[in-house]
Protein backbone atom coordinates (compact mmCIF):
# COMPACT_ATOMS: atom_id res chain seq x y z
CA UNK A 1 0.00 0.00 0.00
CA UNK A 2 0.95 3.48 -0.01
CA UNK A 3 2.12 5.49 2.55
CA UNK A 4 -0.41 7.00 4.91
CA UNK A 5 -0.37 9.96 6.95
CA UNK A 6 -2.42 10.27 9.96
CA UNK A 7 -2.12 14.22 10.51
CA UNK A 8 -3.65 17.58 11.00
CA UNK A 9 -2.04 19.92 8.41
CA UNK A 10 -1.54 23.13 10.69
CA UNK A 11 0.23 21.26 13.21
CA UNK A 12 3.91 21.86 12.50
CA UNK A 13 4.72 17.96 13.64
CA UNK A 14 2.69 16.83 10.92
CA UNK A 15 3.80 19.57 8.56
CA UNK A 16 7.84 17.93 9.21
CA UNK A 17 6.06 14.64 7.77
CA UNK A 18 4.38 16.53 4.79
CA UNK A 19 7.40 18.65 3.85
CA UNK A 20 9.64 15.44 4.19
CA UNK A 21 7.41 13.27 1.44
CA UNK A 22 6.89 16.03 -0.33
CA UNK A 23 10.71 17.04 -0.68
CA UNK A 24 11.59 12.98 -1.20
CA UNK A 25 8.69 13.20 -3.91
CA UNK A 26 7.64 9.77 -1.78
CA UNK A 27 3.87 9.38 -3.38
CA UNK A 28 1.38 9.18 0.07
CA UNK A 29 -2.18 9.66 1.68
CA UNK A 30 -3.36 11.81 4.07
CA UNK A 31 -6.18 11.41 6.75
CA UNK A 32 -7.15 14.55 7.49
CA UNK A 33 -7.29 13.74 11.68
CA UNK A 34 -8.64 17.32 14.09
CA UNK A 35 -7.06 16.59 17.38
CA UNK A 36 -9.05 19.32 18.74
CA UNK A 37 -12.39 16.89 18.81
CA UNK A 38 -10.45 14.19 20.75
CA UNK A 39 -10.92 11.47 18.32
CA UNK A 40 -6.64 10.88 18.87
CA UNK A 41 -7.78 10.00 22.80
CA UNK A 42 -10.68 7.45 21.54
CA UNK A 43 -10.57 3.81 20.89
CA UNK A 44 -9.64 3.62 17.12
CA UNK A 45 -6.79 5.86 16.90
CA UNK A 46 -5.25 4.35 19.85
CA UNK A 47 -4.91 1.30 18.18
CA UNK A 48 -2.91 3.00 15.85
CA UNK A 49 -0.66 4.69 17.95
CA UNK A 50 -1.37 3.84 21.94
CA UNK A 51 0.25 7.65 22.77
CA UNK A 52 -3.02 8.77 20.96
CA UNK A 53 -0.92 11.64 18.45
CA UNK A 54 -0.15 12.98 15.33
CA UNK A 55 1.16 12.31 13.33
CA UNK A 56 1.17 8.84 12.54
CA UNK A 57 2.10 7.06 9.71
CA UNK A 58 1.00 3.98 8.59
CA UNK A 59 3.66 1.78 6.49
CA UNK A 60 1.59 -0.94 5.68
CA UNK A 61 -1.81 -2.39 7.04
CA UNK A 62 -1.56 -2.48 10.61
CA UNK A 63 1.85 -1.12 10.76
CA UNK A 64 2.35 2.16 12.56
CA UNK A 65 4.85 4.44 13.51
CA UNK A 66 3.92 7.34 15.86
CA UNK A 67 6.75 10.82 16.20
CA UNK A 68 7.14 12.64 13.74
CA UNK A 69 10.98 12.87 14.16
CA UNK A 70 11.11 8.93 13.54
CA UNK A 71 8.74 9.17 10.40
CA UNK A 72 11.64 11.79 9.11
CA UNK A 73 14.19 9.48 9.71
CA UNK A 74 12.18 6.37 9.18
CA UNK A 75 11.73 8.44 5.38
CA UNK A 76 15.14 9.95 5.01
CA UNK A 77 17.73 6.93 5.39
CA UNK A 78 19.25 6.75 2.42
CA UNK A 79 18.66 10.04 1.24
CA UNK A 80 20.59 13.21 0.86
CA UNK A 81 18.10 14.45 3.82
CA UNK A 82 19.95 12.01 5.84
CA UNK A 83 23.60 12.40 6.91
CA UNK A 84 25.82 10.37 5.50
CA UNK A 85 28.60 10.05 8.13
CA UNK A 86 28.30 8.98 11.74
CA UNK A 87 29.43 12.29 12.89
CA UNK A 88 26.78 14.15 10.81
CA UNK A 89 24.00 11.72 11.79
CA UNK A 90 23.89 12.18 15.52
CA UNK A 91 24.46 15.72 14.64
CA UNK A 92 21.20 15.62 12.88
CA UNK A 93 19.70 13.43 16.24
CA UNK A 94 21.01 15.59 18.88
CA UNK A 95 18.94 18.79 16.99
CA UNK A 96 16.23 16.70 16.41
CA UNK A 97 15.82 15.33 20.18
CA UNK A 98 16.97 19.47 21.14
CA UNK A 99 13.58 20.54 19.01
CA UNK A 100 11.16 17.74 21.28
CA UNK A 101 12.77 18.80 24.39
CA UNK A 102 14.49 22.18 24.67
CA UNK A 103 12.35 24.04 21.26
CA UNK A 104 8.61 22.41 21.03
CA UNK A 105 7.39 22.98 24.82
CA UNK A 106 8.16 25.91 24.09
CA UNK A 107 8.19 27.34 20.30
CA UNK A 108 4.73 25.52 19.43
CA UNK A 109 3.26 25.39 22.74
CA UNK A 110 2.94 29.58 22.64
CA UNK A 111 1.01 29.14 19.13
CA UNK A 112 -1.05 26.23 20.48
CA UNK A 113 -2.03 28.53 23.32
CA UNK A 114 -2.90 31.47 21.10
CA UNK A 115 -3.87 29.93 17.82
CA UNK A 116 -6.00 26.86 19.46
CA UNK A 117 -7.21 28.07 22.77
CA UNK A 118 -10.26 30.53 23.47
CA UNK A 119 -8.70 33.94 24.91
CA UNK A 120 -9.96 33.13 27.96
CA UNK A 121 -8.59 29.68 28.76
CA UNK A 122 -6.67 29.17 31.70
CA UNK A 123 -3.41 28.10 30.08
CA UNK A 124 -3.43 31.67 28.42
CA UNK A 125 -1.00 32.49 32.09
CA UNK A 126 2.07 30.05 30.78
CA UNK A 127 2.21 32.03 28.08
CA UNK A 128 5.26 34.60 29.95
CA UNK A 129 7.06 31.12 30.91
CA UNK A 130 6.52 29.54 27.64
CA UNK A 131 7.50 32.94 25.28
CA UNK A 132 10.64 33.10 27.32
CA UNK A 133 12.02 29.44 27.20
CA UNK A 134 11.56 29.61 23.53
CA UNK A 135 13.67 32.83 23.29
CA UNK A 136 15.97 30.43 24.96
CA UNK A 137 15.97 27.77 22.61
CA UNK A 138 16.18 30.15 19.66
CA UNK A 139 19.05 31.69 20.92
CA UNK A 140 20.97 28.28 20.77
CA UNK A 141 19.82 28.01 17.03
CA UNK A 142 20.84 31.48 16.36
CA UNK A 143 24.41 31.20 17.62
CA UNK A 144 24.68 27.98 15.91
CA UNK A 145 23.50 29.29 11.93
CA UNK A 146 25.42 32.44 12.91
CA UNK A 147 28.25 30.03 11.81
CA UNK A 148 27.03 27.58 9.20
CA UNK A 149 23.80 27.43 6.88
CA UNK A 150 22.03 24.17 8.06
CA UNK A 151 22.00 22.81 11.35
CA UNK A 152 24.42 20.27 10.05
CA UNK A 153 27.67 21.26 8.64
CA UNK A 154 27.27 19.19 5.43
CA UNK A 155 23.56 20.50 4.22
CA UNK A 156 19.94 20.45 4.32
CA UNK A 157 18.85 17.49 6.20
CA UNK A 158 15.62 16.51 8.37
CA UNK A 159 16.72 18.23 11.44
CA UNK A 160 16.27 21.58 9.46
CA UNK A 161 12.74 20.27 8.24
CA UNK A 162 12.46 19.14 12.25
CA UNK A 163 12.91 22.99 13.66
CA UNK A 164 11.85 25.13 10.46
CA UNK A 165 8.38 23.61 11.30
CA UNK A 166 7.57 25.36 14.34
CA UNK A 167 10.85 27.81 14.30
CA UNK A 168 9.11 29.70 11.12
CA UNK A 169 6.16 29.94 12.88
CA UNK A 170 6.52 31.17 16.02
CA UNK A 171 5.02 34.66 15.14
CA UNK A 172 1.67 32.75 15.78
CA UNK A 173 2.58 32.59 19.15
CA UNK A 174 3.41 35.75 20.04
CA UNK A 175 7.29 34.97 19.05
CA UNK A 176 8.98 37.98 17.46
CA UNK A 177 12.21 36.62 15.16
CA UNK A 178 13.21 40.05 15.07
CA UNK A 179 16.48 39.58 17.06
CA UNK A 180 17.30 36.67 15.07
CA UNK A 181 18.98 37.42 11.62
CA UNK A 182 20.69 33.93 11.26
CA UNK A 183 17.61 32.14 11.63
CA UNK A 184 15.75 34.61 9.55
CA UNK A 185 18.63 33.60 6.88
CA UNK A 186 17.84 30.23 7.15
CA UNK A 187 14.35 30.28 6.71
CA UNK A 188 14.90 31.65 3.47
CA UNK A 189 17.35 29.31 2.61
CA UNK A 190 15.02 26.97 3.85
CA UNK A 191 12.36 27.87 1.51
CA UNK A 192 14.17 28.08 -0.99
CA UNK A 193 14.80 24.29 -1.35
CA UNK A 194 13.75 22.16 -4.09
CA UNK A 195 9.79 21.29 -4.04
CA UNK A 196 9.86 23.12 -1.06
CA UNK A 197 5.71 23.25 -0.10
CA UNK A 198 4.58 26.13 3.14
CA UNK A 199 2.85 24.66 5.72
CA UNK A 200 -1.31 25.78 5.75
CA UNK A 201 -1.88 28.69 7.63
CA UNK A 202 -3.75 29.08 10.42
CA UNK A 203 -7.32 30.12 9.33
CA UNK B 1 41.80 11.06 23.43
CA UNK B 2 39.48 8.58 24.86
CA UNK B 3 36.04 9.85 24.84
CA UNK B 4 34.57 12.27 27.83
CA UNK B 5 31.49 12.45 29.31
CA UNK B 6 30.72 15.45 31.16
CA UNK B 7 27.48 14.04 33.49
CA UNK B 8 25.89 14.00 37.06
CA UNK B 9 25.90 10.17 38.18
CA UNK B 10 22.85 10.66 39.63
CA UNK B 11 20.98 12.24 36.34
CA UNK B 12 18.91 9.53 34.62
CA UNK B 13 19.68 11.19 31.56
CA UNK B 14 23.42 10.93 32.24
CA UNK B 15 23.14 7.30 33.43
CA UNK B 16 22.22 6.22 30.18
CA UNK B 17 25.29 7.42 28.59
CA UNK B 18 27.24 5.28 31.52
CA UNK B 19 25.16 2.49 31.12
CA UNK B 20 25.39 2.60 27.31
CA UNK B 21 29.77 2.84 27.62
CA UNK B 22 29.62 0.13 30.42
CA UNK B 23 28.00 -2.78 28.21
CA UNK B 24 29.40 -2.18 24.67
CA UNK B 25 32.84 -1.75 26.75
CA UNK B 26 34.01 1.49 25.44
CA UNK B 27 36.79 3.27 27.89
CA UNK B 28 35.44 6.82 28.94
CA UNK B 29 36.73 9.24 30.85
CA UNK B 30 34.21 10.72 33.06
CA UNK B 31 33.82 14.69 34.63
CA UNK B 32 31.40 14.89 37.17
CA UNK B 33 29.55 18.19 36.77
CA UNK B 34 26.90 19.38 39.60
CA UNK B 35 23.67 20.86 37.80
CA UNK B 36 23.11 22.30 41.36
CA UNK B 37 25.43 24.46 41.41
CA UNK B 38 24.20 26.33 38.12
CA UNK B 39 27.60 25.46 36.20
CA UNK B 40 26.26 24.24 33.09
CA UNK B 41 24.64 27.75 32.53
CA UNK B 42 28.47 29.45 32.98
CA UNK B 43 30.39 30.37 29.64
CA UNK B 44 32.93 27.71 30.25
CA UNK B 45 30.27 24.89 30.10
CA UNK B 46 28.37 26.57 27.53
CA UNK B 47 31.18 26.52 25.04
CA UNK B 48 31.04 23.09 24.99
CA UNK B 49 27.25 23.00 24.61
CA UNK B 50 25.33 25.91 23.91
CA UNK B 51 22.18 24.69 25.72
CA UNK B 52 23.84 24.34 28.58
CA UNK B 53 22.60 20.25 29.64
CA UNK B 54 24.32 16.91 30.87
CA UNK B 55 25.52 14.76 29.59
CA UNK B 56 27.80 16.25 26.98
CA UNK B 57 29.92 14.07 25.42
CA UNK B 58 33.25 15.42 24.32
CA UNK B 59 34.55 12.89 21.19
CA UNK B 60 37.60 14.58 20.00
CA UNK B 61 39.41 17.95 21.76
CA UNK B 62 36.36 20.61 21.10
CA UNK B 63 33.86 18.25 19.64
CA UNK B 64 31.14 17.31 21.70
CA UNK B 65 27.91 16.27 21.01
CA UNK B 66 25.01 16.62 23.75
CA UNK B 67 21.53 15.17 23.83
CA UNK B 68 21.73 12.08 26.00
CA UNK B 69 19.47 9.90 23.58
CA UNK B 70 21.68 11.33 20.48
CA UNK B 71 24.93 9.86 22.52
CA UNK B 72 23.19 6.86 22.61
CA UNK B 73 22.46 6.53 18.97
CA UNK B 74 25.97 7.44 18.44
CA UNK B 75 27.53 5.04 20.89
CA UNK B 76 25.55 2.18 18.97
CA UNK B 77 25.69 2.40 15.41
CA UNK B 78 26.94 -0.54 14.45
CA UNK B 79 27.10 -2.58 17.35
CA UNK B 80 23.90 -4.97 18.75
CA UNK B 81 22.13 -1.98 21.15
CA UNK B 82 21.48 -0.61 17.24
CA UNK B 83 19.05 -2.64 15.69
CA UNK B 84 20.30 -3.47 12.07
CA UNK B 85 16.83 -3.81 10.20
CA UNK B 86 15.26 0.32 9.16
CA UNK B 87 11.94 -0.42 10.68
CA UNK B 88 13.49 -1.55 14.11
CA UNK B 89 15.32 1.96 13.80
CA UNK B 90 12.62 3.42 13.57
CA UNK B 91 11.00 1.68 16.37
CA UNK B 92 14.21 2.40 19.14
CA UNK B 93 14.03 6.25 17.55
CA UNK B 94 10.12 6.42 17.91
CA UNK B 95 10.80 4.90 21.88
CA UNK B 96 13.32 7.83 22.51
CA UNK B 97 11.08 10.39 21.24
CA UNK B 98 8.55 9.06 23.04
CA UNK B 99 10.81 9.22 25.80
CA UNK B 100 12.32 12.66 25.64
CA UNK B 101 8.12 14.33 25.26
CA UNK B 102 5.74 12.15 26.86
CA UNK B 103 7.76 10.39 29.53
CA UNK B 104 11.04 12.09 30.83
CA UNK B 105 9.27 15.84 31.13
CA UNK B 106 7.35 13.94 33.51
CA UNK B 107 8.57 10.39 35.39
CA UNK B 108 12.11 12.76 35.53
CA UNK B 109 10.62 15.90 36.52
CA UNK B 110 8.65 14.40 39.48
CA UNK B 111 11.93 13.09 41.10
CA UNK B 112 13.65 15.95 40.31
CA UNK B 113 11.32 18.20 42.51
CA UNK B 114 11.41 15.28 44.60
CA UNK B 115 14.97 14.62 45.30
CA UNK B 116 16.80 17.38 43.93
CA UNK B 117 14.12 20.65 45.70
CA UNK B 118 13.78 21.41 49.36
CA UNK B 119 10.54 20.53 50.32
CA UNK B 120 8.95 24.59 50.68
CA UNK B 121 10.03 24.82 46.97
CA UNK B 122 6.99 26.10 44.76
CA UNK B 123 7.36 23.54 41.97
CA UNK B 124 6.22 20.97 44.59
CA UNK B 125 2.33 22.01 43.35
CA UNK B 126 3.29 21.10 39.81
CA UNK B 127 3.60 17.26 41.55
CA UNK B 128 0.25 16.19 41.06
CA UNK B 129 -0.28 17.17 36.90
CA UNK B 130 3.35 15.78 36.45
CA UNK B 131 2.37 12.65 38.53
CA UNK B 132 -0.78 12.10 36.26
CA UNK B 133 0.97 11.96 33.24
CA UNK B 134 3.73 9.86 33.96
CA UNK B 135 1.26 7.46 34.99
CA UNK B 136 -0.10 8.28 31.26
CA UNK B 137 3.12 7.05 29.77
CA UNK B 138 3.97 4.71 31.89
CA UNK B 139 0.53 3.49 30.73
CA UNK B 140 1.76 3.30 27.18
CA UNK B 141 4.71 1.14 28.14
CA UNK B 142 2.55 -1.38 29.71
CA UNK B 143 0.27 -2.25 27.30
CA UNK B 144 3.08 -2.70 24.62
CA UNK B 145 5.77 -4.03 27.15
CA UNK B 146 2.64 -6.84 27.99
CA UNK B 147 3.24 -8.32 24.74
CA UNK B 148 6.76 -8.29 23.64
CA UNK B 149 10.04 -8.42 26.32
CA UNK B 150 12.11 -5.46 24.83
CA UNK B 151 11.01 -1.95 23.57
CA UNK B 152 12.03 -3.15 19.67
CA UNK B 153 10.83 -6.59 18.59
CA UNK B 154 14.52 -7.77 18.07
CA UNK B 155 15.76 -7.79 21.21
CA UNK B 156 17.59 -5.32 24.09
CA UNK B 157 18.48 -2.11 22.29
CA UNK B 158 19.52 1.83 23.36
CA UNK B 159 15.97 2.36 23.31
CA UNK B 160 15.40 -0.03 26.49
CA UNK B 161 18.66 1.94 27.72
CA UNK B 162 17.01 5.03 27.33
CA UNK B 163 13.37 4.09 28.59
CA UNK B 164 15.08 2.16 31.82
CA UNK B 165 16.86 5.08 33.24
CA UNK B 166 14.04 7.46 34.67
CA UNK B 167 11.34 4.37 34.98
CA UNK B 168 12.91 1.87 37.79
CA UNK B 169 13.65 5.27 39.13
CA UNK B 170 9.88 6.22 39.52
CA UNK B 171 9.45 6.04 43.17
CA UNK B 172 12.13 8.50 43.69
CA UNK B 173 9.29 10.84 42.26
CA UNK B 174 6.06 9.09 44.20
CA UNK B 175 5.11 7.30 41.34
CA UNK B 176 4.56 3.74 42.10
CA UNK B 177 5.32 0.76 39.72
CA UNK B 178 2.87 -1.68 41.31
CA UNK B 179 0.68 -1.58 38.66
CA UNK B 180 2.73 -2.34 35.58
CA UNK B 181 3.96 -6.22 36.21
CA UNK B 182 4.63 -5.81 32.22
CA UNK B 183 6.97 -2.77 33.09
CA UNK B 184 8.22 -4.53 36.49
CA UNK B 185 9.18 -8.08 34.49
CA UNK B 186 10.84 -5.46 32.00
CA UNK B 187 12.92 -3.73 34.58
CA UNK B 188 14.39 -7.46 35.52
CA UNK B 189 15.13 -8.18 31.98
CA UNK B 190 17.18 -5.36 31.32
CA UNK B 191 19.25 -5.14 34.90
CA UNK B 192 20.02 -9.51 33.48
CA UNK B 193 21.75 -7.88 30.19
CA UNK B 194 25.34 -8.49 30.27
CA UNK B 195 27.35 -5.73 32.11
CA UNK B 196 24.92 -4.45 33.67
CA UNK B 197 25.67 -1.59 36.33
CA UNK B 198 23.35 0.58 38.52
CA UNK B 199 22.33 3.63 38.56
CA UNK B 200 24.26 5.68 41.37
CA UNK B 201 21.55 5.78 43.97
CA UNK B 202 19.94 9.17 45.66
CA UNK B 203 21.77 10.55 48.93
Amino acid sequence: MMLKVYGMKTSGNCYKVQLALEQLEIPYEWEEVDIMTGVTRKPGFLAKNPNGRVPTLEVSPGKYLPESNAILCYLAEGTPLWPAGRWERAQALQWMFFEQYSHEPYVAVARFICKFLPPDHPRQAELPRVRERAHQALAVMERHLAAQPFLVQTGYSVADIALFAYTHAAADGGIALDGYPSINAWIRRVTAQPRFVPMVPMP
